[in-house]
C-alpha cells in the first residue's frame, strides 16, 4: 500500500508540476480518502502500469476529457500533464480538434478554453523558472 | 471538395481495412450525404492535418469512444484502426483500462468487450491473408 | 388526473400509430407507474402544453435523443411520431447530420440506423394500409 | 392538481431548507411552469410515493448527480437535502467515493467540491439556528 | 473552400447577431483552425444544406444542447440565434421544459438559466437598436 | 495486495451470487488486469470500506446506472445485487422511477428493462434453490 502512495505521487509530481497536486491537495478537507485512492490507484496503479508510455497515456486523457465536456478542472490539469511528458501544444490543439468528431463542437470549444488556461499556466511558470533576463 | 473526398478514402481505407469503411457504406441507403461528411470532414480534413501523428490519434479517438460509452460499433472499428496503424494489442488494453478512471469501469468493461470483437476480427483479417500452413 | 391520462394516451396513439404505445405497454409487467407517469406527465401534461407546436416537439425529442445517443428504442419510436406528425424523411435525416456537430458522428451514425429502422417500419405500415395494387 | 403542489411544496421545504426551494424559485421569472414541473411531479408525485424511504430517495439522487457530474447546483442542493433526511456527512462521502467507478474521479472531485458547499451552507444554518454560547 | 466559409459566415452572423461569432472569435488565439472549421462546416456545410428550415435547426440544437447539457455558453449562444430566426420566448421555454423528459430536471433548470442570459442579452440588443422613447 | 482481491472476491460473491462475477470473469480473457482491478480496488477497497451501509451502496449503484442509461449489462447486474443485499423489487423500482426526474424518461424505460431481467434471473436462481412444491 505504502508503495503504490509512494509511486503515485511522485509520478503525480512528475506530470503536474502545476494543477494536479493542487487539485488532489484541495480534497483533503472534505475527502481525503478519495485523493489517497486517486494517488494510489489512479497515478500509483494504472498510470505506472507499463504496456503504455506517458505520453500517450496523457493523450488517451486530454482526448477523453475533452470529449466528455464534463471535467473542466481535470482537462485543464491534464493539458499542463501532457506539456510536461513532450505533448506539444500543436499537437494537444490537434487532439482536441480531432475530438469535435466524437463529443460534438461545442465540447471541442470549451477544451480549447482548458487548453489556453493551461498554456497560459505553463507560461507563467516557465518564466518563473527562467528569471534571466530576456528569457 | 473532390480532393478532400479522395484523401478522406485513402486514409480510411488505410486505417479502417476492416469495418470502418463499411459502417461509412452503411450510411449510403439512408443518410448518403453523412457518410460523405465522415469522409470528406472527418478523414479529409481532420484526421488528414499535419501536427499529430495517425498513431496518436487512434489512440485519442479509442479512449474518448471507451470513456463515452455511446458508441460501440464505432469503437470496434477504431480499436481496428488503432491495430492498423501501429497500436499494440497491450497498448489498448491499457487505454481501456486507464478510461475506467474517467468514464468508470463499467464504460471500461464494455470497452474491453469492443477489443474482444476487434481483435477477433484482427485475428480473422490476418489468417486470411496468410493461408501458408503453420502461419 | 383521469383528465392528463385520457389527454396524454390520445396523444401518444396520435404520434405513435408504431411503436411507442408498444413501448409504454411493454413497461406494464414490470414498472406500469412508470408507463402511467409517461402517459400522463409526459405527454398529458408537456407535449400537450400550448406554445410548441407538435411538429415542432418531434423535431426538438428527434434531435435531443440523437445527440445523448444512449436511447436507441426511443428514438426510433419519436422518429416514427415525427413522421406521422408531418416532419419529412429528409427533415429527419438532416437533423441527424446536423447532430453530428453536437453529439458526435457516431452518434450521428447510430441515430441514421435508428432512422433505417423507423422508415421500414413506417413502410409496413404505409403497405398494409393501402392493399390496392401498385399503391 | 392544487393536491399535488400542495404535498409537493410540503416536501420540497423538508428535504431543501436550505437551496432546492431558491433554486426552484429561481425560475419563476423565466419558467415558472418549470418550476412547477418539478414540485407537482417531481416532488408532489414521485418522491412522495410509497415504497422507498426518503432517505433513500436523497441517497440515489445525490448518487446519480455525482456521477452525471452535468448539474452541479442540483447536487449541492440534493446533498443538503440528504443531510436534512438524515444521511450522514461520512455516508455522503462515500457515496461520493463509491460513484468514481461509475462516472469517473473527475465527476468524484467535482462532486466532494459540492459537498465542501453543502456542508459549509449546513454549517451556517446550524449555527444560524443554535445562538446559545457555546454551541 | 472559400465559397464554405464566405457562406458559414454570412449564416453566422446573420444568426447569432449577438454571442455566437464572438465565441469563435475567442478561439482565434488558441485554436484558430477549430474556429475555421466551425464556421466552413458547421455553418458552410451543415446549416445551409437544403431540406430541413433554419428555424427548425435552431429548435433541433437548443434542444439538443438543453438535453446534452455540457455545453452552457454554446447553449445561451443558439437560444440567441433561435430568437434571431423567429423563434419566440415562448417556444424556447416550451422546448427546455419538454427536455426534462430526455436530459432530466436539471439540464432543463439549467437551460432554463441559459434562456433567461440570452433573453437579457436579447433585450440588451433591441433597446440598444430602438432608441426611440418609449419603445 | 491479495488481501484486496480476498476481500473484494468475497463481497462480489455475496452481492452477484447471479451476473456480477461472470461479468468479471468475461474479462479474464481479453483484459485481465481490468477484472484484477474492478475486484480490488472496486469491491475490495471502495465497497468494504465502512461508513456506508452494503444495502445503502446498491441503492447509490442502481440509481446512478440507471440515470448514466450507458451501462445496461451492469446495472443489470447491480439490481441482481441490490436484491441480494435486501433491497426489495418495490424499491428498486422506486428508484428507477426517480431516475426518470435526473437521466430522462429513456434512461428510465431502459432500466426498467434491465429490471424485468434481473428479476427474471433472480426467479430462476430462487426456484433452482427452492425445488420443495409449492414453494
Amino acid at each position: 500500500m505504502d508503495d503504490r502512495f509512494a509511486r503515485g505521487s511522485e509520478l503525480l509530481n512528475q506530470i503536474h508540476a502545476g494543477g494536479g497536486d493542487r487539485l488532489v491537495a484541495a480534497l483533503a478537507d472534505v475527502a481525503p480518502d478519495l485523493a489517497r485512492a486517486i494517488i494510489e490507484f489512479g497515478f500509483g496503479e494504472i498510470y505506472t502500469r507499463p504496456g503504455l508510455a506517458l505520453r500517450d497515456r496523457q493523450i488517451a486523457t486530454v482526448a477523453a476529457l475533452a470529449a466528455l465536456g464534463t471535467a473542466q478542472p481535470q482537462l485543464i490539469a491534464h493539458i499542463e500533464g501532457a506539456l510536461a511528458v513532450g505533448v506539444t501544444r500543436t499537437e494537444i490543439i490537434e487532439i482536441i480538434m480531432q475530438m469535435a468528431l466524437y463529443g460534438g463542437f461545442p465540447a471541442a470549444m470549451n477544451a480549447a478554453d482548458a487548453a489556453r488556461t493551461a498554456f497560459a499556466a505553463d507560461d507563467a511558470r516557465t518564466q518563473g523558472q527562467s528569471p534571466a533576463p530576456g528569457a
